[in-house]
């Protein structure tokens, strides 16, 4: 079945932000998608942008739901103190019905294209170590399982502990760098 | 003891690059590091820059080793799709002889202050699960571990995958999005 895949348009976000509430769901962690399309808009697009996507594509006829996006990956550049450029895939998803059609397959090709492109010698992402579907998807094509083969836990600061770091000053210190 | 938190210059890198040689034979990777000062430079000042970085210093009369910068942090702009924009701390270390003097406190509170100034509402970072002093000083900022919590594994593709995975084609494809 035929498929495109491209770099995504801000007329795309709609649908993007359709399949990233998906894939929260089918991760039991919806409660943890705080922000909306406005975000992705703002932040891919009108700002920034801090974050590049490509979508996959099917033809208006073969549409699910109204998507004829059926598939996306999002992704920003990254770096190691180690090796350098890096890429970060944040996402990689294709909707259930449109498996098995080699759209996941196309959308990680076209990633490791840009990366090797813009001389990144690694593409770094996080799996959940229930979704075994992914990591079998991620493991055929040679990815290896750092938290299991080096003990690499990912931490994380939510805001409330950033505010609680600075005591209020992130808001008031006049010269900053931006990151 | 005296000591002052700035924005990195590039005439920093020579002692940055010795710390993170020093980092990763204190995490027993020294071989994982296959960039040198030269890389990032480029990668910091004279092209991107990829990452940003801060330093902590002393007076020359507190040097060791040669070391005025006896710490720092270097981090870049990260995105999720969940809470959007976010800080990725790629590293942040202090030489030994300069622990419980507030330096990693200072070098960790410009970066949650630098996160809200530019409307990042998370800091992430890893850490190795053998690295305990690392894990409780993160802790007792109230950062949380998302591999034990949420059970989100690192991975990554590596140089050689990338390459197979795009049969060479990365090299060859006209239009690309800078990442």
């Amino acid at each position: 079945m035929a498929f495109t895949v491209r770099e995504a348009t801000v007329e795309d976000t709609v649908q993007i932000a359709a399949l990233i509430k998906e894939l929260a769901e089918n991760e039991n962690l919806s409660e943890q998608v705080t922000q909306a399309e406005e975000g992705l808009i703002r932040d891919g697009f009108t700002e920034g942008p801090y974050y590049k996507s490509l979508v996959a594509e099917v033809p208006a006829d073969q549409a699910c739901r109204g998507h004829t996006v059926v598939g996306f990956a999002l992704y920003f550049p990254s770096y190691g103190t180690w090796k350098g450029r890096a890429i970060y895939l944040e996402d990689l998803y294709v909707m259930k019905g449109f498996h098995d059609r080699g759209i996941g397959d196309a959308l990680l090709q076209r990633v490791t294209e840009i990366a090797i492109q813009n001389k990144c010698s690694l593409v770094n992402f996080v799996v959940r170590n229930n979704n075994f579907p992914s990591i079998d998807f991620y493991q055929a094509k040679g990815a290896v399982d750092l938290t299991k083969s080096e003990g690499w836990h990912l931490f994380r600061l939510e805001q409330e502990q950033l505010e609680k770091l600075t005591g209020g000053k992130g808001q008031n210190v006049p010269a900053s760098p931006s990151p």
